[in-house]
């Protein structure tokens, strides 16, 4: 049996330019579904993570919006409710494009909450937008009124910050393992949506606490703790590239992590984009993974074949 | 090992007079999780489901003050979304129970869709109310601009109406199965949240539909699914009465399949309340199932062993 765990990027399932309704989300996941579907009539189990930054971006505004109707839901909540939302719409597509292709399988989610240090640098530091923009005088009072950290933004409004700390541990590991494992063909899982729901311990006890996961970094500590071996990513270029979008950039086609790690040092990764795909490969190999392959959906067939995509090796 | 599917009544996470912010919805969870971590001290291995009416109709609320921001989700992305939210308070609040008691077990969430009829009679007769209430002009907007069914009720204003058609499938049995059974001591597991997100099959797909699956039969049709012998439901009156609320009202200890169908269709049982519980337990027992038990959560530790609440047998 081959299994991999596969992070999609945040354009599987909505594009900037989208107006986000149901019927455009669900349209979109028809497309990355049949990118997956072809993986699993290839013989793979699967373990799925996805983004969630659109569509907790708009249950944020929604809570905003009403917030002298409705009480508003902290970030935590928030994020629990769009892990719901898109395992829904995930497990729905993906199971009728299987079973358009007489694939018996059966795809669940599964609500994941992600341990972070309670002492992570990044509580103190506070630099993740989310949510919608505010002017001056709104962030003002938001400020004061939810305790909120909220920065000004390069075009000059103003949005709120919330820190960023490193996964640890994912709580329902013991739940995904069981799931893949059972049985001759394993179930197929979608997890640790939008890099889980961040949850301190304190006193043997877990809380929320307001804070967004690396959904990258969340997806390559899933792996790990669920013995995988062979840990995908999916974005929206079709590999690694060295000096990148500049007139020598070269494409990688395989490195090792000491390489991944030298080229990380020289800044040839900006933090924003393949950076953390680097850092969570790096993760992954050095505890126990074996390899890693960054592509995007529409190379993913080709890839997996080693003919397209970069991989990175333990050695 | 003992087993129980154990339906949890909406008292339980949110009362109708609270204000429905995230503390005090974790806090109502506290008490409930407590009684429900005495079962499973108890040695029973448990699948919850729940209501969500508050929930979802908060969320229903918020989509519709946001809707010229944001663009509205349908009925059924919101209830994945509410199952998503409560699934996540509640997997934490009882790990968090079953830690202070030394007890190491994993709880954990399954996102759960229904398969319903579409040619259900109900599709024709929209008579569940959800979402907000709304005054006769913005009714009739609503209508002409959603497409949606809308009813005045009894006190003059308007609200959204639904089907409520019928469970017949449980579309994550097996998923729920593996995690219950796996191992020496299964997982904890919480899933049919609302009664599901009801779907239609059409042509082999699966399509969610604007509708909502009554709580208790959703229960009882994923007992049956998952060959569980013991349904639990648990609501705000102590056990099933005859006459209930009147002169001569008599609480029923224990009854048959065939008692309780002659009394619901005497009219004991009235349809908003104890009716499709009732209802409930006869498809139960009449579907391999062997015994149920009502009672409320304060009576539970006393009903399991059998001195308190009422319980219905097949025979």
């Amino acid at each position: 049996m081959k299994t991999a765990v596969v992070a999609l990027g945040g354009n599987s399932l909505i594009r900037p330019d989208d107006d986000g309704n149901a019927e455009e989300q669900f349209s979109r996941m028809e497309g990355t579904c049949s990118i997956l579907a072809d993986l699993i009539e290839g013989g793979y189990d699967l373990v799925f993570t996805h983004g969630n930054g659109p569509q907790v971006g708009n249950i944020l505004l929604q809570n905003e919006i009403a917030s002298s109707t409705v009480p508003a839901m902290p970030l935590d909540v928030c994020g629990a409710q769009s892990q719901g939302q898109i395992g829904y719409m995930f497990q729905q597509t993906l199971e009728n494009e299987l079973k358009k292709r007489d694939v018996n399988r059966i795809v669940s989610s599964v609500i994941t909450q992600v341990v972070v240090d309670k002492d992570d640098p990044a509580f103190e530091n506070p630099n993740k937008y989310v949510g919608p923009y505010y002017e001056e005088k709104e962030a003002e009072r938001l400020r004061k009124e939810r305790n909120w950290d909220i920065k000004e933004t390069s075009d000059g409004r103003y949005r709120r910050v919330v820190p960023s700390p490193k996964p640890q541990k994912i709580v329902e590991s013991e739940v995904i393992n069981t799931l893949i494992f059972s049985g001759e063909k394993g179930h197929i899982v979608i997890a640790a949506g939008g890099g889980g729901v961040p949850v301190v311990e304190k006193e043997g006890q877990l809380h929320g606490v307001e804070g967004v996961i690396d959904k990258d970094l969340a997806s390559a500590v899933l792996a790990d703790s669920i013995d995988e071996m062979f840990f995908i990513m999916l974005t929206r270029v079709d590999g690694v590239y060295l000096n990148y979008d500049q007139e020598d950039e070269k494409f990688i086609e395989s490195m090792t992590v000491s390489e991944a790690k030298r080229y990380l040092e020289e800044g040839q990764f900006p933090p924003g984009s393949m950076g953390p795909k680097i850092e969570a490969s790096i993760h992954f190999l050095e505890n126990g993974g074996e390899k890693v392959l960054i592509t995007s959906p529409e190379h993913l067939d080709d890839a997996i074949e080693g003919k397209e995509g970069t991989y990175i090796y333990r050695e």
